[in-house]
């Protein structure tokens, strides 16, 4: 006899990762059609998910319901998924908590301890006691790296895009310290236009974004904490600066390091085969095949691939993910596999 | 001892259209610098056509100034450019001709002559006296057809994108009868995204538009009236289909049609030439060698090839240009070459 | 217990039709995996389809073989799929038919019935009389109108991509004689470029291809056969022109029509989904909503919707589809899944 | 009396940066329209830049002829470019120099001073003796560095696209010592796709390139000799990075270094600005509103931007140009220019 299965919900599933989060779930084994709610609908009318994304017309019926915690315990809702700003997570997760929920957020409410690196976020918690409490239970996401935390994990917070392809390539050789951190680690990842959100602004015009490439924030983006945090490194030790690509979706990271001795330079390409041996989502490229955007389009892999320069004194990482997959709604899918006992890869193939 | 350059203005700088009409201007031998005015601007705070167009700067100072009548009149502008709503356009041009000066006016606002096509844009003149006697000065806006009323016109209304592309490519045809207008023409556009303006949308987000094309305003586009007027057919003789291609700029036009006689078949292409010869800014392509996008990008050029089908029955015809240049700007700056006493290319080169 | 699974082969399997179907074919619950075969390899250096598309690596292992036909015994094939040159096709399919094999050719090779519009593939049979037995079996393998004659079949003419959109969008229509075909046909295509093949040429050379629409093959396309003596159309009904669009995959084709008469209008949407009713593969979308080409990208499913002139006598269909999904490997699968007996969705979700 | 005009040649006219620069000739104030070259041509049929390029017909007839040194002499020819592979170049650069012409070369052929850079070109000169002779003559055509040389060169080695823009971004914070060089410099760059040529490969097929980023060459590209030379680096002081960006043309680059002293962070916008005032094609960017690739296309700026960290330690430099113009054909012009005493702006505006 086969185990009931899980109702889950999910808020925010007209924006892009929310999108890409129901579509994984609506077609996941072990899952019921997940309800799907919408912070400001009025109600009036009746909205389907199908209204925004006609792509998925003809698969069954996805309707949007307006939310309200009632509507959370009449569905049995057991897992929460938070595709909200992080304001808005940041205020609904305690109480969600406190109806003993398990969430998944995918912004960045949750993903910081420091609370320097925080600031950036300029979170104005109504009830503190509650939003130190929340963060004391969060843990990031982030499988290949805390897999033992997550499975037990109430509050689940989503790693961002960039800092995944970021970490994933480099926590490896960090951790095995073949990496000189002292001479600092240089990140210059390059995204798509779905990673800026589906609000259309004039950073996100067609006529603006195509035929161009442009570099924002740069000493300012607010994935710099997490990798920071994640990496254990010093602040200065790490210089991020992330681009607009004109495709609509996918991420490459050209990652930059100092090797610590010229020995270690021939270890780093199996460095990385070790760490991430038996892992199902990360792919290790060789040299001379390095990772590119459209290999991982679609998928739930990181692909990570090591240059090491003649002299074998410098390292030049090149990581690849799909945002919307392995750099949101993939990796929400892969932590509640891990939450639920299941196999990391079910319902992401 | 040259002639004393001319002073121009232009209202709506900072859309597409009229920064393409404000850097022609800007380089046109006859002219003085443009002024550039604002239509919503507080003039608190001095701004620049750079500030919103950084690929300009470093090519002189473009300052944009609140609109004003006053200052039209203390610049001494003679002829003003009008890249506005179609609204505005409408209530501002009176009072331009009122004022003495001669107007270019960009938006769909003066083109159309018969009342039922007017319909579509729902004009609500304050003084309808007033506008009837503006529409009654207007000319249609296409040198290559009506050049001689362009020249002592006091108010040229430019033709649309769409328009420009598909009545250039049939006028010659319909003129000499080549074509059974009887059994109806069909003209399947495509268009960049410009056209579809400034302002961001979810029409106009890059992830929407990317990877895509669509069809839209089926039997309903604004330009359809402009055709039918210009060609002098009846409505159910035009289907016009406008879709929007993944591109920043550039049009293509499909025009299907019925030829007269098998006999006429042979002479289209020499029809076409025939019409064009000595007009500067049509080029007619061998059947051989059709027309695309990329062959008309940032010239003023409209590109014309036709081919006919082996039963001699059958017409096609692709008509290219740019949409900001021969379907706005360049076209805009034609006219006034024309108004003026000019050479046709002046300018435009 | 469950049946035993079904052993295919594909040749061709590196160009983009013969990669999509290998990959759909590769998780097909009822299939083992497909052998993969090469028409010109050495056979000396064992290669892999991962070498070709690293996107599938580390999801198995899909070797590549050298052709052979003692080969494909030996591994107990009974259906074969052919994405190969029609050249090659011709060739191969009477033998593979006197080898009792099934075959599903995606190639233009055996799509036509009538010997006139055979002659723009130039066929040179080396013996013509196994080749018009060939033909005599062969059946267009358009699920949604032949699907009792595929499920007999031994082999099946997997239509092209362009003829797909078009006779799927029309055949409900015509059938019903809702259109007045004597009044001819237009259908304007437009595909992206995965549909001119892998073979780089100047044609599909990034610079060429972007920022650009052109249109090719006027008068001249080798579909136009297809779509003729499937919709029983006479050869000057039907205007055809197709245009290469900057976007990796997809189809959308406008097709112009007339209605029979103005009562018939109302029906057009009914008399779409009354046909349809029951297809998994086609969705009919009202005039509101017309489908876009994003719609269907990586789906088997044809989009088609309808609009009709204000007067009644006009129709505009749009119709889309992903050129590699149902326009070429999706509906080859949907094929095989009709010769064999299963549910017509299986392994295309 | 004006002076006689220059006559120019263009061997390679029909490649991309041949052609942008056959194009500037053609409309330059001081030229004859220059005689362009084919080296391949059997010369048997007559051809026009305009059958490669149709969208340059109607601008008058552009003929190309088959290369032949007497015919470079009785057209007049005193200055010949050479937009030709660098085997090429090496080869005909003796004989040209030998013939009393100046030349322009815009391949890699006489851009290094350094027998180890240039090993990675693997030159193989027919006579050591007469290339080391040309070597020695080379001047590196970057008029913002070389201004005075370059005036008198006979032969000018025009820089490549990618060194161009790295190296006018660090040349003034090398020279000034504000970059503390023993820590490194990384230079991530990013160019659109008509930096790979013209020849039709599967790098530049559309459907391997649209909806992707890829590194490539990763120490090893071949413009790494020339930046380090240029800029007075050791070898290892450089690490760069080039990617294939999904646009026709231009490159984005993204440069790394560490400050000497905070102190210095305070100057780094003043010193480019120091440097680069007067000069003709090089915009200085606040780090309020960094460089994009769109605002350099179709001009002869390279755009520089400087952002500094927060502790005043690192610098991160935006450099954008348009790979055609100021990274090819432009820069060729500007060359030009300076050696004949016009002004630096003459026919590139």
């Amino acid at each position: 006899m086969s185990a009931p299965k899980l109702q889950t919900a999910v808020v925010g599933a007209t924006g892009y990762s929310g999108f890409e989060l129901a579509c994984l779930l609506y077609h996941h084994p072990h899952l019921r059609p997940p309800v799907l709610l919408q912070r400001d609908s009025s109600g009036d009318e009746e909205r389907f998910l199908q209204d925004f994304y006609p792509r998925i017309s003809g698969n069954g019926s996805l309707p949007l319901e307006p939310f309200s915690w009632t509507r959370l315990a009449e569905k049995g809702v057991d897992l929460l998924f938070l595709a909200t700003p992080h304001e808005i997570s940041r205020e609904w997760v305690p109480e969600a908590l406190r109806r003993g929920l398990r969430v998944v957020d995918l912004s960045g409410a949750w993903r910081l301890k420091c609370p320097q690196h925080r600031q950036v976020y300029r979170f104005k918690d109504a009830d503190p006691d509650e939003a130190a409490k929340a963060d004391s239970f969060a843990v990031y996401g982030l499988p290949e790296l805390h897999e033992k935390d997550i499975r037990d994990a109430q509050l689940v917070a989503n790693p961002g895009c960039y800092a995944t392809s970021i970490i994933l390539a480099l926590a490896p050789l960090v951790k095995t310290s073949l990496i000189a951190l002292e001479h600092g680690v240089v990140c210059d990842s390059k995204s798509g236009v779905s990673g800026a959100g589906k609000e259309p602004t004039s950073r996100t015009h067609f006529v603006e974004v195509a035929d161009n490439l442009s570099a924002y924030s740069v000493f300012e983006h607010r994935h710099t904490g997490e990798i920071i945090e994640q990496l254990g490194l010093a602040a200065p030790q790490l210089t991020f600066t992330p681009h607009l690509l004109p495709i609509p979706r996918g991420i490459l990271s050209t990652i930059y390091a100092r090797l610590r001795s010229p020995e270690g330079a021939r270890d780093t390409e199996a460095c990385l085969r070790d760490f991430y041996r038996g892992k199902s989502w990360v792919r290790v490229f060789p040299s001379t095949k390095l990772p590119q955007i459209q290999f991982s389009l679609h998928t739930n892999f990181c692909d990570i691939g090591a240059c090491v320069s003649p002299d074998g004194e410098r390292l030049v990482l090149v990581s690849c993910l799909d945002n919307l997959r392995k750099g949101a709604a993939g990796q929400a899918v892969q932590n509640m596999n891990l939450m639920y006992g299941w196999n990391e890869k079910e319902g992401l193939n």
